[in-house]
């Protein structure tokens, strides 16, 4: 098996390790910036190296529909496409297809869409999930699964058994973990039992590793973390676990300190795009008035490029006027900033001291002083 | 004086010098990118360094609305709030007034209008233009200027006694040239004998360089070459002769030969962004559908980091989807091509053989073999 999880240091729950791919080593736990279309948006390749990311994810849903997977296979697959020489995970589609496109038909087969960006019909199965993912040629693919409302019980437990029965198929179209590692979704939603069901039934595949799914969708923060401390446990504890589409700093915090060692949003660039920066301060709208006249970078503690080189007025100008720059540069500076607390809390779990770290974190990053 | 123009080489009209200023030396002829708003659109300073920008230009009107001159001279100036350590040129704001703004009012005093951001009103006078330029700190400024239709010329012929009178003023706003050196701009459009009134009335003040202005503002091609004809040689042949707004490969060829020493236009950005690329072959459509699953470079010549790295197919992926990547990559190589463009120039004029490179480039970037 071409994946390999080595667990260097753990307290608690909590975990620091290494995950080997065919496209190197990630330092875990790591949080994997998110390239939608096959480019973190407005930040080049080199620049992410420079910023230490290990690991980025990529969109089965939108690459399949633009520019197509077949295409990107005959390109190469997705490392030469987008010239990312480091290790990539891509998502299965299902999310996008319940949260993007306009749904044709569910069915225990899988499920008929039209593309949110031409209209046009497409179906997507466990099988050709795989097949796509393959095409794309990831280091880490995820089963096609079903993500309910995760406060909705009935609904819950039909992506459950739904979930268990794709996953099985998905281990069936895609045996052989050599090239790319195939994950496992554990479904469930907010209700322990479910959680506990689909963590067996999933963990029966012995797949390579495995995530949370079916969070950080709607449901609080203190339902995503009471979930997290009763689902964790319940996956093996030598693979891998996923928590997806996580970003917050505070979340971070809080799944990595429960054992979770693999994080992707699109928070940071996200963010970035809207003029908001992510300080250890809490979220600061870098479009505010006082950032007019303001020399200070935006962080002065910070090492990355924008900070070293840049006023928070001219960011400000930047954000005003409409500049690309200004994306650009909040984007590194807040992919910078999640992967700078990844590191620290990497290396408070080495030092073991992962829980005095998270709560000066926490006491700051929320103003609780 | 702080600007110092050494010319090592000439050939014909053409020279190959360098241009001395207060934050380094400028190797000419040089194409100047353009930072509009502070920033050269979509690309960080320090890639301007790697691709060998050794001027850019800023323009006063922008930087006048918005964020405001006095708030750039309160931050340590323009340098210092785009994070360039290079020589920076900036334009007088005329020409911006005279096109983008809706104007109230042109009188011998100056030019009251009102700003295309918001409405509100302003007023643009030589002394206004000399203090705005002062506080944003340029190596480089230029005299307020009034630029006619070049071919209309009871209009031309008002606006060159007008840009001498403003060009006195401006003299007198601006008498030291230690930290700013003040070029004049030639006026009088098409016609021989107003280039040369203009010339003369503007070399009386004696300036440190001269710009030809009102040229590639909707004339044709051999009407501005044929300009460039007659008006060069009527520069002080020991300063600087700078032809504003010019950027497009073959009209560069064609001042470099006429003697012209400073270029600068937006068209390598603006193009980016509309997914055009400049070649040796002209410019291409990357958005074209054979694009689409071309692995090759967009030029396989190319040295820049968007051809060293990336396809034909991934550009126009990322064009196709709206991605900010996208139009840094090809702002990179256009600006790297033009800048390469000038620099076999600065060389070919060195060894002696410029006609022959410039023959060479019209043949094929005209594709009239």
């Amino acid at each position: 098996m071409s994946l390999y999880f080595e667990i260097i240091k753990t307290q608690g729950h909590a975990r620091a390790g290494i995950l080997h791919t065919p496209h190197g080593p990630i330092p875990t736990p790591v949080f994997a910036p998110v390239g939608t279309q096959g480019t973190v948006k407005a930040v080049p390749p080199r620049d992410l190296h420079e910023l230490h990311a290990s690991l980025i994810l990529a969109n089965t849903y939108h690459l399949h529909l633009r520019p197509g997977d077949e295409l990107v296979r005959d390109l190469g697959g997705l490392h030469t496409f987008m010239n990312w020489s480091g290790p990539i995970l891509t998502d299965s589609g299902g999310f996008q297809v319940f949260s993007l496109a306009e749904i044709n038909k569910i069915d225990d087969q899988g499920v008929t869409f039209r593309s949110h960006l031409d209209g046009s019909k497409h179906r997507l199965t466990p099988e050709s999930s795989m097949k796509i993912q393959e095409n794309l040629g990831a280091d880490i693919i995820m089963c096609f699964d079903q993500c309910p409302k995760p406060t909705e019980r009935a609904e819950v437990e039909r992506a459950v058994e739904r979930t268990t029965r794709w996953a099985q198929r998905c281990r069936e179209a895609h045996p052989d973990d050599s090239r790319q590692a195939l994950f496992g979704i554990v479904q469930g939603g907010i209700f322990e039992d479910l959680r506990a069901r689909s963590a067996a039934e999933l963990t029966r595949l012995n797949l390579p590793g495995y995530a949370v799914g079916g969070l950080a969708v709607g449901e609080t923060k203190s339902e995503m973390v009471n979930a997290l401390d009763f689902t964790v446990p319940m996956l093996p504890a030598d693979k891998p676990h996923y928590l997806m589409g996580v970003g917050e700093p505070d979340d971070l915090a809080q799944g990595v300190l429960r054992g979770i060692d693999i994080f992707d949003c699109v928070i940071p660039t996200r963010l970035a795009r809207h003029g908001a920066a992510m300080t250890r301060d809490g979220r600061v709208n870098m479009r505010n008035l006082p950032m007019a006249t303001d020399p200070r970078p935006l962080d002065e503690q910070c090492t990355c490029y924008c900070c070293q080189n840049f006023s928070r007025a001219y960011l400000r100008h930047l954000l005003k006027a409409g500049e690309i720059l200004g994306a650009y540069l909040l984007s590194i500076h807040n992919i910078h900033f999640l992967i700078q607390h990844m590191e620290a809390m990497r290396n408070a779990i080495l030092e073991g001291d992962l829980q005095q770290y998270v709560d000066g974190f926490m006491q700051r990053y929320l103003q609780l002083a």
